[in-house]
């Protein structure tokens, strides 16, 4: 089969209103479940009636759940903060990821769903997979074993260390496929070089977990490795994947993405960057409007590939830009409430800046009429609790890189 | 359930002549099956027809696979050696393990066999497991997951090291067992101690790959841990296992062991010290008197627990004695070339010492009739390339610790 075609499944090339009616009829299914399931979102969605969650417009109105906010909600009620529906019994691992965060894995074949993902890069069954996560404290590892496993491939779980016995392992069982990060690929074909070790079985890589530059990419294809990369949590599992058309990230079928203003809630203009916030489907660990953290922006159309699903442009930074002025936090969030006292503002960016030792702070915002410069700077001084002043500029001078706070001064 | 009692299966309580047919009757079988389905056993085992190998008598005839022999068999027919029945693209897992040595992971749960062992050691539906094997190149960590998934546990993946996360872990999930080797458990009590973490909730241990010593166990218990250890090897899987009744290892009810003398394939009477050998019922990998290296002997009788399958005495030792005497290796299998010239020695002991700088070698043997030593020395000489004199010693008196070659010089 072509691997440019889709075929993981019949989803994948379903006419956009059909999945999308879907998704929101699963939304409804998946608000209830998250109700009546769990102690978090019985509090959370208190009054809220699921069969009226039908339509991305009802979605954008109930509350995040940041992914920050996790460590002190399983703090305070361990070990998974009361969002599971499944309890530790009937689970069937445990992890920690970095913060720590417990992270849950449910029964269940590809419970994190990156089967499609390594469908897409072209992952079949009878492959060879050099498996390069770890699979110690953190979910990576058996994230992407179970999903090659759904595909019948055979992994060779190397971890992220001992490059010569990754060496050792493709050689001797002419391994064909990678999954680790984008650079400790290049580090094991590096080591092989220098022992002068055949590596030449390895043909296909699926990266995540750090940037796979387009250099990069074009110098694993110069050593006969095609690679594309997916995007997803230890929370969520797979959010979104390339396809070999390489045409941005295509959102997996099971999740449903929202990219909104950090800070808030709100979804930016289709295109505009800002925070990704997911919706999955999953009955074990339901999250609804899960704030990752984590910046990207929707792309218009379809992919040339034929399959379907809406594309984000992948990973371009983190959306948390809490920063210090004048020894006290300033959050986006603190910026939102300035905004939003101000409907004429369609855009606003706070620029933190410095000159002689002075800390500065200015809001600079896009409207679409004259804005009344001195109330929106005591409303800083209110919302902040620190001074600042406000200058309006011309709508689209403000670049779109998902900045609500933008730190100009040497750290 | 009484943890005491038997109740992983029905299998364990058969009465011993029940099992014995049942395994009589699955080694034709599988004889048949390795010298069809796999390169090597076609070769090794031709001519031999399946059906005759119906008793341990006829077992006992057929040729050792030694696992130190495998490094080369598998570097002259790549992955496996030809040992493998299922084809690499059927297998699940690939692992390297010290030597490296190939060991494959074919489909199905518990395809390791280790749950038998887990639920002896009070492992139930529920559990939270620390599993500190490493799941890196090596299979121990995915043996001991997939046999705790197959009792409905719920398993953290610690590996091996990350002492303090391990503790954390403890806390966050309550974890109550553990499973990885014998003292890292206590390098993890020590650091919670340390930190004063509570980590009261582990209650039970299945350990291995190292001894469990009767102070560190009782060390365990007076910490509130139940440890029970077993004994497997990458290659096999489970081959016994403690029950509460801690008398001795109960061979799994899914492999034929037999223990012999060290460097033939000969068994040695019930109850002496020999190399174990395991043929496995496993149809990806079928093992056919594999010789482990490991030296045990035979329990008489039965364990009070009412499991009524063989036991063995656990781990005694390495059973490969080569050594070096003036520059040349001597081989437990030369010693056993040389007793066998001699029908009438029943035990052999090649004893290596020094004295005034010069290596000495007296063969010690115990014998029904009086032996020509002479004749002995020429075959040692003949057999070793080295001379060597003979000592008849009475019935009785050579140690019973699985010792053909007794190395007295200082190291």
């Amino acid at each position: 089969m072509d691997p440019m075609l889709p075929g993981f499944d019949d989803l994948e090339t379903r006419p956009p209103e059909v999945r999308e009616a879907a998704l929101m009829s699963a939304l409804v299914s998946q608000v209830a479940w998250a109700r009546s399931k769990t102690a978090y979102y019985e509090e959370v969605l208190q009054g809220v009636e699921p069969s009226a969650i039908a339509s991305r417009g009802a979605l954008a109105r109930l509350p995040l759940t940041r992914k920050g906010a996790l460590i002190e909600l399983q703090r305070a009620r361990p070990p998974f903060g009361g969002l599971t529906a499944t309890p530790p019994e009937g689970l069937l691992n445990l992890y920690l990821s970095p913060g720590p965060i417990a992270d849950p894995r449910g029964a269940g074949e590809d419970w994190w769903r990156f089967a499609r993902a390594l469908f897409a890069a072209g992952f079949r069954a009878g492959d060879r997979v050099l498996n390069a996560f770890s699979y110690h404290h953190t979910p990576a590892g058996a994230m992407f074993e179970s999903a090659a496993h759904r595909l019948r491939c055979a992994v060779y779980p190397g971890g992220t260390g001992q490059t010569a016995s990754q060496v050792e392992a493709i050689t001797r069982f002419q391994l064909n496929a990678y999954t680790g990060t984008p650079d400790f690929l290049q580090i094991i074909l590096d080591k092989a070089r220098e022992t002068n070790a055949n590596v030449s079985s390895m043909t296909k890589a699926l990266v995540t977990g750090g940037a796979l530059l387009p250099t990069m990419r074009e110098r694993y294809r110069d050593q006969g490795i095609d690679a594309l990369q997916c995007y997803g949590t230890a929370d969520i599992g797979l959010i979104a994947y390339e396809s070999p058309a390489r045409a941005g990230m295509i959102v997996d079928e099971h999740v449903i993405v929202e990219i909104v203003r950090p800070g808030t809630g709100d979804p930016v203009p289709d295109g505009e960057v800002g925070e990704v916030v997911v919706t999955t489907l999953n009955r074990d660990y339901p999250l609804i409007r899960f704030a990752t953290g984590d910046l990207s922006a929707m792309l218009p159309g379809h992919s040339p590939c034929g399959r379907t699903a809406p594309r984000i442009r992948g990973f371009l930074g983190r959306a948390d830009q809490t920063t210090k002025v004048k020894g006290m936090f300033v959050h986006p969030e603190q910026v939102a409430r300035v905004a939003r006292e101000f409907p004429d503002i369609a855009k606003a960016r706070l620029v933190v800046s410095s000159s002689e030792g002075r800390d500065r702070m200015v809001l600079k915002c896009e409207a679409s009429a004259v804005l009344d410069l001195e109330a929106i700077a005591g409303s800083i001084e209110r919302h902040c609790r620190l001074r600042g002043s406000a200058e309006q500029v011309a709508p689209g001078t403000l670049p779109n890189d998902g900045k609500v706070i933008e730190d100009t001064r040497e750290s």
